[in-house]
This record gives structure tokens, sequence and C-alpha cells, in this order.
């Protein structure tokens, strides 16, 4: 299989652990994992002989499987399990005649690999959680470091009243702590066992089938769950919807590091590091590497998670097609977006910024982005409406004349004569209308710890 | 408009109360609402004289403005809020040219649009539990009804191993539930103010922001959140995808039921009434008219949840296009959610179910769905792959000889050596290998009466 | 319905002559024009009398219909044509019982929705035809009028070679010629009748079954394909592929219009128009709103197609649910498609260009932009690697020093030996590195000429 | 990289060719074939030495480099051909430092990259072509083959008038016919060049840029487009759709098929094999395993499909992201369409059809979905309405007295006296209402044949 590897762009977009869990092994592990806490489950409860685990335990390990020999016999089966419970079937055999009699008993393809997915996805959930920690604690570091730099707010792409860094980082930083709230609460609800039987009521084990899902659930620590859910996917496309999510605040990130990267722009840069995102023919170019996987994997993720979606209505008490549908599909939104949290996590702690660049784009607009001070300040002497109408002339004029905001408004007796020149000065300061902007960095810090704690 | 209106499918694909919260007289009426409860925060807090809140409040009825001439005036202005706020100043000045000068200070297009938005989700989540309740009730009460019915299992469309008819049930149910926590856990998320001035730091309200904000949030009786979150979108895509959620659970109900409904299966069957499901050209059938909403929704959702995804790297403090697409479609899928609940709750509670059909149709493989009952009681005598391969062949050769396996069993002295012939009866009874259907409705009406406490 | 109208967003984002089309009278019509023409055929071949044709023709006006009930009748029928024809037959009943015995003869709901549908495309196409020859006429006098008009090439959105604004729109245009060639190529296959009766055999027709289908689609002026389609859906999705191509296209557009309107840029601006693109709070602000609806328009319309192709795997000769689904989606795809046609139909011919501005951002990065030019020419004397590796230390040097390229080259012997001063300032004149810019227009204008011949 | 191989479903869902195509190797060759190329075509314009081609060429073999390392390299890089252009820089050092000087001359990273894509392209579609025309060749032969086999139509999954096997199977045929139709459409417009140098100016190569490129296009054998489309994506997208639509009629053969496996139905199969679509649990079953893969790529194509549209937006001469977003997701939908169709080009020529089955399920409806024949009949006589009403009647009889809809015929009068008991033998006889089911064939074998010719 080697010859038809596909694996080029997997050190950019995904993160190599991530990839490891959702590789051939881990996806193998996993379902051997489930098969061999079922024997021990089996003998807890007295159905099967204890002297029979040992064998089995020792067979279930991923790597004396022939992966190549079960992709081919995937293709006859349907499904992984069968080949693989064929081929455990032998190595158990190698090791006793008597011991492979009582492997997977009573349980069906989908239980093996539903739960052997869910154990995989409990490892991915370790991974996210630690690295959307240490995200956020980067975030939280990085938003009060800046809580105090002016840039430019941009709204429609437009320069508009003035924010601070920080403030922007702390909206980043919301979003991630709203993801690390949510993925605790999905936890319960995916990390589940799946055990039906043929057609989920587990008729195969008799009187005592409900004592060995209760077994089982407890070998693998997984929590038991009111009944089967073999054609009840929505726990598992919570989770797909959970990682769009992920993948779009990423996008959100990815979006503003490249707008502030432009070199018009100039105030923000991913961190520099020797060969990073250089170019073959210019060779002063930094490009923007990090989000530029940021928001590829924000555009992938909705295809994906609509995928996810897609495949719900599962005919009755297994699906054909549909279930397919999610093999390959709900590891690759994991993996994906666990590259965008590395590319994340490498681009917040080393942020670099020029807040000298900051405060020149703030003028760049000759003091219209501070119109608003003005028109409110105004607004509250002359009414808004005939505020709004005065300060708009102004700007078009200053506009038209080139002319620096002030000057139009020293210019203007209506303005003129109901402000200071000392009131002026400082309605056109933005550093003096920053608003909320360090109380937002501070709510948002005071959420992100709470949830750490 | 009304010439171009767009609704002849209105009726079938979405719930008339929801319609109407997404109405463009639901959408202003959030917008106005957020207006009236902006001037009574200011008053409350000082900034603006108490005597003129009336006044705007009372012009703050959706029903006094020209729907058509602000349709016309968005598409100059590039949102709702513009237009609007203009509008109602005119309503405004005309009650009272001091209270004029008093609307919308220190807020933006966007604070209104959204928290207009979250008061429309608001009702929108009442109708939401209202029917997910409704249909968890039905969905138990039908499940315990028919928790002894037993009907063929079904996996990859075939028959398999029997299950009941309230086992099948009670797996939407469990889905349902699901959906009632999470509508839960979302809430306060979602349910929050979003006020952030021009660039989000509500700057022009000087000293006085966060009091106004505080205020106004107690006035919607909004969560005021821990900052404005104008481009970060997740509380509102996390609601998408819960929608898409609910979409495909009720996808799967819709598959399931139209697949028995099948002329060749006949076993569950939408409630009749006059005119329903007929055909204009074959009088005799039943169409599954209310599961086709079902499944249709399941296959729009998936997009339209993609959309709300792929919309959420907003750039920067407003962005442009990717906040305008999500105005249409976040509320098109509450309301297809929405219609396809409807039809839900008209199929449950009048489900009509042919229990005989099911008996007979249980008997139409001659046995072979009970092959497994025969194959694990013989694998704990001859062990599992012998049993296995035995049992294949027996199957086989009935299929071959169009016999019931029953008899073939009796001619294959391997087997019928290792069983009485009571025995073997009572392995082909599908009424005596359900195994642990009846608990898993008893789990899954036990969860539903746990959460709706 | 009035009160639950939706369509404040008409004006902005949709073409008010295609939401026409796709209005409910449009759609009624479509189907009214199909038995009308129905009815013809009929006639001339002699199934039906001659004289009953005019009373049919003269009810199939969907004025005299009543929508709200029909709205409420497609809620039980599961689709618009029984009701319909319900109601047609009443209104042809009040003319003449004898007509009213021969009205719909032999065809089934799907034709009457599908082939109604198809005239509705056909009304659109016309449409999207003009509207798409009209921008591509604009686009291709911009490209020509700005064919030397330099500005800063972006790749990666940081400053890279230069480029033309004429080669930009040359850019835009091209794709916009293909889309116009797309569509000629899929009109045959589109516009084609569909015509099967109850399972697509015609078989209530009986001998004259083809005879009728050949009036028919003459009648209707559509060709006649080789069999009917109604669980082929490929003719259909294919169209929204292409309208989803469109959108993509001018959401290129859109975006590319947005970041040269950024206030750091300033390079190409929409056209003003009174009120349009202000800011309720930003009196100076000029927002994008015709590129915000280009952008839109191409983030909702891959959900959309999305949901087109997840709805072809439709099941047998007709669908529950997957047909549905088209129903609403396709027309929404039709009229937000045009709604950014419209958009870009105002922005191109009105683009106002500040060549000043492009011209000051061009020496923004002192030369950098240019080290291309310097690095090919260095290369042919140095060697590629060397030359490459040398250029990459003065643009460093220069960003280090603050320093213009220019300097840094002047300081550096190994380069300044190779060339003359007059040399490196030619090889640092954007208006001498702009290679085939010129040439590109010419071809993209002329590759639009040959297709609108 | 082998440990994290994830290739466990690669030979049940896609074709090995199309995998070898798309592989690391596949993917780095066709860049290197590009590289090779322009170092002919410059040599040949005499842009180049011609003595330093030969050492380039021999460089240009994907098994002389380490995709291990190119894998980690793209990391910093941001794509593949910056690392893989320094790679073959160091392989054709090791030959000749002279000709090292000459490589990758006046290119830049995407002309590599996409030029590259578009050579994988061009043997993709040479074997979708292939697969496209063996399976309309398999299904224009069971389309004659079973022309005159009479099974129900099924609308809404109901049993409907009757269709015939060929009928059904010429629906399938004729929508692979139009594909292949599309995919000659589309061929002139993808397989072409994509060259610009940094910018798209091709300013790099001076005064010869367009004999190298027309050199070029000529050594690739691709058409030279009339300007670069860099971040003009349409035609890589609509091939996408192209892919997208071939699997949305995949998908529905493939569900047609699972349907028509039903145990209740059982009247077509895919063809078995040893061990194929055996359950591991229910040994008598014989899953539609083929049907499974064309469902599963049907679900996963339109989200695939999405993504491509979704990236179409891209940022001027460059794009961030979006670019990327393309990298893995055409490949992947090019690997599972190559896959379903694999799976359709093993069930259709293997079909196994059971007549009698479908003459017994005819029958099922005792007379039901005859009722249109006898409608119509009658409705010649006494009227449409009041024939359509009579029949419905006697329907329901039949329905509630669970008789032969021929009884009830015979029971009633109004219909009894309008025709003899032979006519009403012939209206209620399968084979005699079949329209033209066999001319629908003829006609869609006819176009199969003349687009293959």
């Amino acid at each position: 299989m080697n010859r038809a590897s596909n694996q080029l762009f997997d050190a950019y977009f995904m993160q190599p652990e991530m990839r490891e869990i959702f590789s051939d092994e881990g996806r193998v592990q996993g379902m051997l994992d489930f098969e061999a806490a079922l024997a021990r489950a089996q003998a807890r409860v007295g159905l099967i002989p204890p002297e029979v685990v040992a064998d089995i335990e020792l067979s279930c390990d991923a790597r004396l499987f022939d992966f190549d020999a079960l992709a081919i016999a995937i293709g006859s089966a349907g499904n992984s399990a069968i080949p693989l419970v064929k081929a455990l079937g032998k190595q158990i055999a190698a090791r006793s005649a008597e011991a492979e009699r009582y492997v997977h008993m009573g349980a069906t393809s989908q239980d093996v690999m539903d739960s052997g997915l869910i154990l995989q996805l409990r490892r991915a959930i370790v991974l996210l959680e630690h690295d959307l920690t240490r995200l956020a604690d980067a975030m939280a570091e990085q938003a009060q470091h800046h809580a105090g730099t002016p840039l430019a707010g941009r709204t429609w792409l437009q320069q508009a009243t003035p924010v601070t860094l920080g403030m922007k980082i702390a909206g980043w930083l919301g979003a991630v702590t709203r993801h690390r709230q949510r993925l605790n609460e999905i936890k319960p609800r995916l990390l589940c066992l799946q055990f039906g039987g043929a057609s989920g009521s587990l008729a195969a084990l008799g009187d005592q089938a409900f004592s060995v899902a209760e077994a089982l659930a407890g070998e693998l620590q997984l929590a038991l769950p009111e009944q089967p859910w073999h054609t009840q996917r929505d726990r598992l496309v919570e989770f797909a919807s959970l990682l769009g999510l992920i993948a779009g605040s990423l996008g959100k990130l990815g979006r503003d590091v490249s707008l502030l990267m432009q070199t018009e722009v100039g105030e923000v840069f991913e961190p520099s590091a020797p060969g990073k995102g250089g170019s073959s023919t210019m060779p002063h170019k930094r490009n923007p590497v990090g989000a530029a996987v940021m928001i590829s994997t924000a555009t992938r993720a909705p295809g994906l998670v609509a995928t996810m979606l897609a495949a719900m209505p599962q005919e009755h008490e297994r699906s054909l097609g549909l279930w397919h549908a999610e093999w390959e599909t709900l590891p690759e939104l994991c993996c994906l977006v666990s590259g965008s949290l590395q590319q994340a996590l490498q681009v917040i702690p080393g942020l670099q910024v020029d807040a000298e660049r900051m405060a020149v784009n703030l003028q760049s607009t000759k003091g219209l982005i501070l119109a608003e001070a003005v028109s409110i300040a105004l607004a509250q002497r002359i009414g808004r409406d005939a505020a709004h109408h005065l300060v708009e002339q102004c700007c078009r004029r200053a506009v038209e004349q080139g002319a620096h905001l002030r000057q139009v408004l020293d210019e203007t007796p209506q303005v003129s004569e109901q402000f200071s020149s000392d009131e002026l000065d400082r309605l056109l300061d933005p550093a003096h209308y920053l608003g909320q902007a360090r109380h937002w960095v501070e709510r948002a810090v005071a959420e992100h710890t709470r949830i750490s704690r």
C-alpha cells in the first residue's frame, strides 16, 4: 500500500498525535480493545471461562494484523469488523482453539466498530482538551498583555472606531472558552458504549445480556447508555458539529491574522521561523502559513459536518451507505481540526505585534474614524439627527479637501462653538475612545479562569 | 410585494407559528423591542430623560412600518437596521421631536439585528421545547404501548433478528430526549444580549456603557455575555447545528416510517385523513406525506448548517457577506425543523400498526432470521466457528430448497442431535428472541421522565 | 398569508424579475401552462375534442387561483399538482362540464410540477444570459480601459509583483465567458419535457402516448428527451451546479473589490450613491454593500448545491422527501444568483478607480515587490540559487534598515557590479514589469467577443 | 509515515488505479512532469541551453524523492512546490551544477501545483471515461435483456402502475450517457495549462514569456488558456460538480438496488461471491455491499463539492486557505467516485434478477396498481372525475374486504356494465399496461450508441 500513500499534506494540515489515533492501527486497536474488554466482561459475569481471557487479550494487539489483507477483505465484507474478527479468531486459535470459541460472542460488527470509534474519540478528546486549554491560556495571556494596545476597529473591512488588540484576542478567547464548555457537556453523551448485538436487542446473550453490557461498559470505562444507538447517530454528529464550530472560530482567527498581516496593514504577524512562509519567487514575503491552514480547515469542515448530518437518517436497525459515509468523514474532521489547533498554538504565543504601525494606521483616515466620538458628543447638545448630519457633512468635506477632520471641525462653527479645543483633541484621540475594551478583556479572562478551574 | 409571494409550500413544510416568528413582522418587531428596551435601560441609568421613553415605546410597533419601503432601503443600506432606525426616528418624531433625539443611542446596526434575532430565537425555542416535549411524550406512550409487538429487525435493509416496535420507537425517543438536554444546555449560551456599539467597545456610551448594558440585558431578560459577540458567531451556529441534529433524527424517523409503509412491508402507517396522501392517478395509494417532509428537511438542513458554519470566519469587528449569509439561513432552518416536528407530531400519536402483517413478515424468511438464535445456542455446544459454518450451510440449503429452516435443521444430524424439538421450536419463535427490547423501552422512558421533570 | 411574508431582504439579495418567476404565481402559471399545452397536444393528435381546448386554456391562468387555499391543500396532498389540478378542474367545469373531463389526462403530478419548473427555468435562463452578457460586456470594456493601470499583485494577501487592473478584470471576465459557454451547453439537456404518467410508461395514453409526448414538447417548445427523467435529476442538478459556479466567481469578484476598498488599500470602490453603504454610527464610511451580497451568495450557494446533489438518489419511479427537497432549493439558488449578478452589474460599470493610490501602494514595500525582477535578471548572470539567496539577503537587509531596496542593491557589490544604474531603475519600475498583462486582456476580450457572436 | 497510514477502506471505497494517480507519488510526479516540460519548452525557444535538459528530465522522477522529508518541509513552506523545487534543485545539481541554474525558471509554486494537478486529472479522466463507457455498455445490454420484464413501478415507495426492469435500467443508463457528454464538454476547459509566474503576468520571462507558454502547453499536450487561472477556479470546480453528479446518479442506482434486494421485495440482487456481503451474526444474509458504497459516495460527495464551491472566492492573485482547501478535496472526490463506479461495474453486469418474484409482487395489491388502467378506460366512457371517484371507491372497498379489485369491479354495475370480462382481464394484466417502456429502452440505447460512436 505504501506506493499509494497519501500523506504529503499530513504534517501541514494535521496534528501527528491525532493522525496516529485515526491511523489504520489506531482504528484496528480500538476494535481490538473492544473485543478484549468483551472477553473480560463475559468472564466476569461467568459467561465464558476465565482462563481463555488471557489468550484473547494477547491476540488483541493491532501490530499482529496484516492491514493490507484486512483492506482487501473489507471490500467483500462491507465493513471492517467482519474480517478483523475472522483474523482475530485465527490469532487466538493459534494460541488456543478453546479460547477462539469465546471471542466476539453476542456482538455484531457495528458494536465493534462503533465502540472502537468511541475509544478513539476519547483519545482524541484528551488531545483536543489539552490543546484548547493551552490555546486559551496563551490567548488569555496575550489579551492581557495587549489590553491597552489600540488599533483601528474594522467593520465591513473599513476602519471604524478604535479597539484594542487585547479586546480582539479576548474575542478569540471567548469562543475557545465556550468550546471547552461544550466539550465538557458533550463528553457524557458521546463517550458511551455501543452494544446491541445483531439487531440491538442483545438477544444472543440471553438473560445475562444486561450484566455483560454493564461489565463491558465498566471494562472500557465508558458510560452505559439507556439503549444501543446503532442507528441514532446524534451523539457522533453532535461532536462533529462541535469540531465544525472550533474550525469556524479558528478560521476567524486565521482570517483576522491574515488580514492584519497584509502588506498595507502590517500590524500583527505570525511568528517567523527560518524558511517559514517564504516564497519561491518573492524572497521578501512572509506568507501567513499558519492562517492558511486555519482558513482551509474552516472551509473544509462545513462540508464534512454536512456529510455527517446528511448521514443521520439511517434505516431501521443498521444502515447501508449512510453508516459507511461516517467512517472516514469523522476521523478526517478530527485530524483537520487538530491541525488547525496546532497552527493556532504556534501563532498565538509567538504573535508579533507592531504597535507603532497600529498607531500610524489609526491616523490614516485623518480623524474620520473618531467622527462617532464627535457625533455622539454633539448629539447630546444639538440632537442625534442634526449632529449625525452635521458630522457627516464635515467628514465629507474632510474627504473632499483631503484635510484632517479636526481642521474641518474647527472651521465649522456649529461644531466649534460647542466644544473647546481641548475637548476636540480628546474626542479625536483613539486612546480616549476605547470604551469597555479593557473591561471585556478582564471579563473574558475571568470566564476563562472560571472554566479552567 | 404580494405578487411575488413565495409561500406555496409554507403550510406543508413549516409550522405556522414559527413562520410567524420569522416573518418580516417578527423580524422587525424583534429589532423594535431592542430599541424600546434600550430606551428604557438608558432612562433607568439616567442617560436619557424618562419622559421620552413612552413615545419611543409606542413607536416600536412593527405594524406601524412599511415593509416594502424598508425592503427597498435595505438594498442601499446593506442591512435592515439602518433604514428601520431611520423610519423609527420619523415615527417617534411625529410624536415628539425631543424623544427622537434619544433613540438608538450608542447602538450599532448589528446590536439591533443580532439582539432582535435572539429575541426571535427565544420565541422559537419556546415552540421547539413545547413540540419536542409533546413529541417525546407521544413517543414514550407509543413505545410502551408497543413494547411487546415483535417485528423483523432490519439491517442493511434485510431482515435480521426480531425487535419490537416499542424498541424502535424508543430509539426515536432517545434522540429526542437528548435533543431536549442539548437545548437546555445551549439556552444560556444563546439567549444573551449583543451590545457593543460601532466596533464593540461601547465607547459611545462613555462611563455608563456597562450600566446600560446591564440594564438593557435586564429589560430584555437576556443574559449579559462576558463581551459582545458580533463576529464570534459560535452561539448562533451551535443552535443551527442542534436544529440540524433534530432534523436528522426526524429524518431517520421519517425514513423508517416510509420504509415500513412500503406496499411490500405494510407494517406501520401514518394516520390517514380525508384526501391525505392521495394520488391523482392511483386512487388506492396512501403516500407517506408526513415522512416526506421529515426526509426533505433532513436533506435540506445539512446544507443550511454548512452555510452557517462556512459563515463563521467573519472579519475583524463586522463582516461583510458572511454576516449577511446568516440572515435568511438560520430562520429558514428554524422554520423547516418546526415543520418536520409538526409532521412527527401528527404521525406518532396516530401511528397505525398492523401487528398481524408484522407476524406474517417475520415468517417470510422461513426461519432464517432466527438462525442466529440457533447459531448461538449451537456455538455453546460445538464452538463458534463450527456452529456458524454449520448454520450457514443449513441456511443456504434452506434457501436452495425453498424449505423452512426448521425442516433443514431437523434433517441435519449435527444440529438435531444437539437440540430437542421443543428447543428448536423455541429457538425459532421470534417472541422468544427479543432480548432486552422491553428493557430498552423502560430505560428510554425513564430517561425521558427524568428529563421532563 | 401576508402577515407571514418573508421578503424583507428580497430587494437586496435578489433580482425582482427572477423573484417574480419563482413566486407562487410563477410556479402555478408554469404548471398551468403545462396543462393548457397538454390539452392542445391531445386535441392535436385527436385524443380529445378540439372544442374543449379553449375552456381549458382560459382556465389556465394563475390569477384565477386562491394560493392560500392551495397552500393548505398541499399539506394534505403532499405536492402542489394534486390540489392545483383539482382546483383547475373546478375552474374548467364552471365553463364547461364537458371540457373538465379532458384535463390532465394521462399526466401525473410530477409531470406537471417538473415540466412547469422547466418552463420557469427557461425564463430564468433568459434573464441569466442577458445579465451575464451585459456583465461580460461591461467587464470587457473596463478591462480594456484599465489594461495599462498598474497595481500591486497580491498573493497570500501580501504584495507581490505588479499586475494591472485590466488583467485583474480580465480574470473576472474569463470566468463569466466560461459560464456563458456552460449555459449554452446545458440548455439542450435542461430544457426538456418531463412526461411519463403514473410510473413513467405513459401507459394511460395507450397507443397515442408517444404522439402526445411529441406534440406536447412541440407545444411547449421543449426538447423531447429520450425518456422521462422523474427520478434522474442530473439535468436540474447540473444547472444548480452552474449557478453555484457563477455564485463562486462573483464571490471572488466581491472579495477582490472589498479587499481593494479597505481603508488601508483604497484603490477601487463600488460606485457611490446617496445613502448607499452608509453606516448609522460612522458617517464617513462607504461600505461595500454590493460586494457583501456577492460574498453572501457565494457563501450560501455551496450548501444549496449540496442539497440538490444530496437529493439525487431518488427512489424508484418517484421519491418521497428527496424530490421535495428540491422544490424550494433550486428557486432559492436562482434568485440568490440573480441578486449577486445585479450587484455585479452595478459595481462593474461604475467602478471607481484610484490609480494614484495604486501607484503609492506600489511603493509601499520600498521596491521589495520588484525583487523578483532583480532576482531573475541576476540569476541569468550568477545562477538561480545564488541570485535568489543574494536578493533574499538584500531584501531582509532592506526590511531591517527600513531602507529602499534600490539603496541596498546599490550597496551590495555582487549586485551593483552586475547592473548599471539605469538597468536597476528599470528593474524596479512597476510599469516595466507587467509581462503579458496587456496580452491577457486582449485574449480574454477576444474570447468574450468570440462567444458573443 | 507508515505507522500512520490511513488506507483501511481504500480497497472498498476507491479504485486502486485512481488511488495511485492521487497518491503522493502521483502528485509529485505530476509536478515533476511540469518542471521537465518547462525545461524542454524553454530550451525549445532558446531560453536555456539544450544540453541541460537531459539532466533536468532525469531528475524529474518521483521515485528519487523523500516524501517524508517533503511532507515536513511543506509545513514550513505552506505548499508542496517550494520544497519539491528545492529538492529537485539538489537532485539536478548532483548531476550538473550548470543544469540546476535553469530549473523552474519564471514559474511560481502555483503553476507547478495546478498544472501538475491537471496532469493527474487527465489521467483520472481516462479512467473515468473508460469506466463510464463500460458501465453504459453493460447497462445498455441489461436494459435490452430485461426490456420486457415487468415489475411494479414504485412511487413514494408504494406500488404504482407497472414498469419493466429494462426501463428502470434505461433510466440509469440515460444519466450515465449524459455524464459522458458532460465529460466531453468539460475536457477542453479543464485540461489546460496554468502558467503565470509570481502574479500571473509571466513578467519574469520577459519577451519570450508567451512563446514559452505555448511551447510548454505543447510539451504537456494541454490547451493554452486565454490567460492564467490561478484564482479563477471554475474549471476545477466544474469538474468537481460533474463528479458530484456521477456520484448522485450512482447513488440512485445503489438505492434502487438496495430497495429491490430487501427481504420483502427480493426482485433484484447484486451478484454474489464467496464471503461477499456475509454477516458475522446472520449467516443467511446477503448484504448489498456494492450499493452501500454507491450510497455512501453519494452522501459524501455533496459536502466535498460544496467545499470546492466554497473555496472559489480566492483573493487577488493567490489565495491563502481557500486554495489549500482544494488540495485534498478534489483528489478525495475523484477517488470516491471511482470507487462507486467500480461497484456499479460489478453490480450491473452480474445483476441477478428474480422475474418470478416480480410477478408475485405485481399481484400483491390484488389488482390495485392497475386501478389506473381501469380508471382511464372508464373515464373515456363516464368522465374523468366520475371514473376516478368510482374506481377510488372500488379500491377502498377492495382494501376493506381484502378482495381482489377484479372481484369488486365485477360487483360494481357502473363498472361491469361498461366492460366485458375480457376487457377487464386485459385491463388488470400488468403485461398489457407497460406503455412506452420498451420504447424508452430503445431510445436510451440509441442515445448511448450515438454518444459512443
